[in-house]
């Protein structure tokens, strides 16, 4: 009977532990948690923020009863302090203080990523928060009811800036999102980039581009954020959202060894540098199946996928994880927001001779009613002819994130932009064309490079 | 100077001029058409009899000019009446009886299909219509607005047939559909078969089936249908919609051989058995990839397909067809259904070992608002493991078309059903789940072939 441990109750520590279950019926699997929120998801907090998920408790992928009856034990509110690879133990820390060790056959490390403290000043002053953790949610929704916030400034325009503009502005604040780029969301391209700021001040939310924050006052019953060239704003709330880094230090305190993203190295296998010892999720680097090098990329989906596989190979398989390609969906107000692969930039980068080429098809027959624009970016090498990569802004009601799949599945079998007229895709005029939109804008790439008509046309 | 005609100015025939002159500039290029109606889009007629697409010109893919301006000379109103493939001319009689001939260095036949008209009595009274052409529609049309007809019967209860019922239940008739077999829709399993029955009448179409019609009879000023057993059903309009058959009689007195289906015999390059004859679109037969042999599938995305890669090979290229995998949609009221390859019937009968699998998941997190319920089947063969179809059925606004499509993806690329989860597709809580539905119903079958839990479980 192979005992498992694994540390962190998230996406990847789960779905290991399940999957461990199902191949190994008799492993006996414990998942150590420092929360009360096993498997929660993480990715629903701004739609318990926003209202449109009315109780947290319905933000549980699966309940603590439904984890325990597949057989795995649950440690909850329990820090892991160390990890001692020699005698293959860990030693725990409960928030009653009890400490108590755990003998493993098998680690999993799944301790998840933590917020971003950029260098700004104030970050802990009452009414700024980051989101994260559960805990973070609470936080913010306690402030919201006992201080009633009319105004809300947050600081990064990335997924989660967005996705919490979004929500406080059905929660009824007036948002302004401070970003240091050029342009928000800039995981896609500017020019998509503008058309989810048109939406987000379409929907009555301030975007301030170009400025740097630098700091956070307090200024009377609120808060001023300044930042450069020249920018101050106050308001009720501040949200901080620049992103997330792995939380690494247990890991590394116990030897395992991180890559060169700051992130705990792994094999396809998820083995760490020390035998016996996995990890997965948002704490590792995760191997590009196009790049073919290890990067971080911290996303649910891909939790999930890495922790299936550990899970197996703690349990004694030979599992490999297939690689990420990025891919991504948001939806803010109205619009999807969707990408896999690689950009221009990130292709040239790795080598490649990329070529963009933009087009905006509808998404079904236009003289059906309700047809709308796609705007779709197809990027590809103009030598090879592969597919690097594409990404798309629409109405979230247009298919546009299961059109990235589309794109995702061809990506994963390295197809040529042209093949992609060979899919046999669905059609009927309500819901496509003979052509999907995904094939037309291929064709459009296929003009521009073999009439050369020059690179990245607006 | 290549001088192509083309024989059919539908899906499949201008596919074929578009891209004769994109690859090359210099090639004359005639269509031949029996009406007034090039590149019309006949999978929209039904949304123009449903009052949807308030003008049938709005149903051209492109104008007559568009088409025109591309290069391309349109010969309307003109019947081909005989093909000579030894001086490689075409006899043509147009509308006003001028008679010409065409010379060619190559031809491409895009016929199209015809409606078969079943072995029933009646088909020809005043207020029985076929719908497959365009002046079908406007006949029918025209017959609504004179004789102002409150109840229909439609005999067929395939796509056109639950289309038709759909537009007409939209034009306010009350309509019966009348189907020879056990379920509507044949074309997916009869469980789901049931949920396209269950919209029918929930939308208030009467739905009957086990029932052959076997003639119609004038009932005053009404028709009155006929069938076994013990069916009769009487109502102002009757359409027949049991299927096409592919418009052979040109090539066949030709000389161009036919396959087994009764479709024109063409090469993966879309050569018929005459040199320089080339045929696509609904009457030739399609290569089925799975298969790997002919069949017969009349669908507009094959048809635009097929002509693309005639076209090429017409002006002298090598291109080769990769295919089909049967992927269909269809919208239903508020339903989308949808399939790619082989059902389990279909795939036992081509030597498979296939096992079936259905699943309901959620369209998206639960926690979010307005997640719907999937019905997913997912086929695959038990002993290599390798996806051989799927099926699903779910509001037309979950994403249902384009999720088939990830399937159909993955067939192209003869994917196992287990590799599903190594896709790395999109996720958000509002739009789906960290692992796709997709993905679920795979891990769903999977379950059931590892534990042996028996086929094809409800």
């Amino acid at each position: 009977m192979v005992r498992v441990v694994i540390l962190g109750g998230s996406d990847a520590g789960i779905s290991a532990a399940l999957r461990i279950r199902e191949v190994a019926a008799t492993a006996d699997v414990t998942v150590v948690l420092a929360d009360a929120f096993p498997n929660y998801s993480i990715c629903g907090l701004p739609f318990y923020l926003s209202g449109e998920v009315p109780d947290w408790q319905q933000l549980a992928h699966r309940t603590a009863d439904d984890i325990e009856r597949a057989g795995v034990r649950l440690q909850l509110n329990t820090v892991a302090q160390a990890i001692n690879p020699t005698d293959q133990t860990v030693a725990l820390k409960a928030h009653d203080q009890v400490r108590s060790e755990l003998r493993y056959d098998r680690l999993v490390i799944a301790t998840g990523a933590v917020s971003i403290r950029p260098r700004i000043a104030g970050l802990d002053l009452p009414g700024v928060f980051p989101l994260r953790r559960m805990e973070d949610s609470f936080a913010v929704d306690r402030y919201i009811h006992t201080h009633a916030p009319q105004t809300a400034v947050i600081i990064g325009g990335g997924y989660i800036g967005v996705e919490m503009a979004d929500a406080l502005t059905r929660r009824g604040l007036a948002v302004t999102v401070v970003e240091h780029g050029d342009s928000v969301l800039k995981t896609v391209d500017p020019s998509l980039g503008q058309l989810v700021r048109a939406e987000l001040e379409r929907s009555g939310v301030s975007v301030v581009t170009g400025v740097a924050s630098t700091a956070i006052e307090p200024a009377g019953q609120q808060l001023t954020v300044l930042g450069t060239p020249g920018f101050a704003r106050t308001a009720d709330l501040v949200l901080v959202a620049v992103g997330v880094r792995p939380r690494v230090d247990l890991a590394v305190t116990a030897g395992v060894a991180l890559g060169a993203t700051g992130a705990i190295r792994v094999t396809r296998a998820m083995e760490t540098s020390i035998p016996n010892i996995f990890a997965a999720g948002d704490c590792v680097e995760t191997w590009h199946r196009l790049l073919n090098q290890p990067t971080y990329l911290p996303l649910g989906s891909t939790a999930h996928k890495q922790g299936r596989v550990a899970g197996a190979n703690a349990a004694g398989g030979s599992q490999h994880y297939a690689g990420s390609l990025g891919t991504q969906v948001v939806k803010v107000f109205e619009l999807a927001i969707a990408r896999t692969g690689l950009r221009d930039s990130e292709a040239r980068a790795a080598g490649f001779d990329p070529v963009t080429v933009e087009l905006a098809p509808w998404d079904h027959k236009v003289y059906y009613p309700g047809a709308q624009v796609l705007h779709i970016r197809v990027t590809g090498d103009q030598h090879t002819g592969l597919l690097l990569g594409a990404q798309m802004v629409g109405p979230h009601t247009a298919e546009v994130a299961k059109r990235i799949d589309i794109f995702a599945t061809a990506l994963f079998h390295r197809m040529t932009v042209d093949a992609l007229n060979d899919l046999d895709l669905s059609y009927t005029p309500p819901l496509s064309s003979p052509w999907d939109p995904v094939q037309l804008s291929a064709q459009a790439w296929t003009q521009v490079v073999e009439h050369g008509r020059g690179r990245n046309p607006a």
